[in-house]
């Protein structure tokens, strides 16, 4: 699926950032890059900035229309950082993701990117069949392009992750109640030793401590540490005797 | 909310980088940016990259410690791209965000980047309550820092959108970073001090403690509890002398 998902970058200015796209890309498994009429490329800022992505760079077409980038697509989705005329529906970038996924099971599917300086034109916008608008600061809205193709390309890997069936991850091996019982008794008992708890006045204070080893859920060993530990502190009161 | 959210840097090597993460932050709506020992700053280029950041940028304090950077933070989550050894709880950045979200309701709050080449050290990794990973292509999964900043902060900026439609509930008051190291330096002494703790084996074992303890996250009285049964373990061996 994510083998089908173009990245179509229209007349971008700065090399630096088709390698940094490319490098996102690469980062959340997404494979086609395709370039429109980019001002500069090949270059070597590209290259520098794709790191380990030069693969990926070196194999995207460069086209001289739009037409030619979206061949074969059956969806296409514009993106656009300012409210727009235009009547496609926006998404954000969640739903324009899983809308991604679910596109690209069946065909393939393009997510375009318009200039540094102005975006995409009217004319461009009306190609898609949505727009996409990543949330900003209203202040200061423009997104340099890489990040751009870094937030839209990890939203559409962790659609893919989430798409996939997956099995629970492995919980933590945390120590049993009954384990838990035997250190708080081992924990009073050291408390009165050290001289540090009034056996009559401490019920206050083991409920705190017993509130926070639940918070911190020890396992077997940690609770064994724990309780070597109060066993050297109460050694020294026995070798004091 | 958005304004207790510390994005801190350690040692990065491109000012480049430094740039491109204000500019990101700035997208996102956060301010506070801070500098752990950057190997070039100010720079040129950070600030080219920053683009309409440069206030944000030219504010960002430079500190020569993590220790410095994390002052007065309740919550610390620390970046990281592969798996650790440590026991630090992990949080997908989704989860990431909405913890960041609300616990800056209550406090300030960081989050950590380590350095281009090999992210952050155990040592500092073990500093954090929490850690969290961008999900990545298993074979190329190194983002930019730029990007993994613009990620981790978009994903900050929508759990702080969707805060705003659901009133957060109360707040446990934890202990600030700089009371954790007291007490993690009190606990050592103390642990030779009762002759449990050989202080040249003992590296596994305090971290192993620190972790639990971080999953914990005390609060100030409980801590004072703490460092209370210390001293007077501490106590009952300088009474034999």
């Amino acid at each position: 699926m994510l083998n089908r998902v173009r990245i179509v970058l229209v007349e971008t200015s700065h090399p630096g950032n088709i390698g940094a796209a490319a490098r996102a890309m690469n980062n959340m498994c997404l494979e086609q890059l395709v370039l429109v009429s980019p001002k500069h490329f090949p270059s070597e800022e590209a290259t520098a900035r794709a790191s380990g992505a030069d693969d990926l760079l070196a194999r995207a077409p460069v086209c001289d229309s739009l037409d030619a980038a979206l061949k074969g697509c059956r969806l296409i989705i514009g993106t656009s950082a300012r409210e727009r005329t235009v009547s496609s529906p926006l998404l954000n970038p969640r739903a324009c993701a899983a809308k991604i996924i679910e596109e690209s099971a069946v065909g393939e599917v393009a997510l375009v990117f318009g200039r540094e300086s102005s975006g995409l034109t009217n004319e461009e916008l009306d190609r898609c069949n949505f727009l996409v608008q990543i949330p900003t600061n209203s202040a200061y809205s423009s997104l340099n392009l890489g990040a751009a193709v870094q937030v839209l390309s990890y939203e559409i890997y962790l659609a893919w992750l989430e798409g996939r069936e997956t099995a629970p991850g492995p919980l933590r091996e945390v120590a049993t109640a009954e384990m838990m019982e035997g250190f708080h008794g081992h924990l009073a008992q050291a408390l009165e030793d050290i001289g540090f708890a009034n056996p009559r006045q401490s019920d206050k204070l083991l409920r705190r401590l017993r509130s926070l080893f639940h918070r911190a859920r020890p396992d077997v060993d940690e609770l064994n540490i724990l309780r070597g530990i109060l066993s050297a502190a109460q050694g020294r009161k026995s070798m004091r005797r």
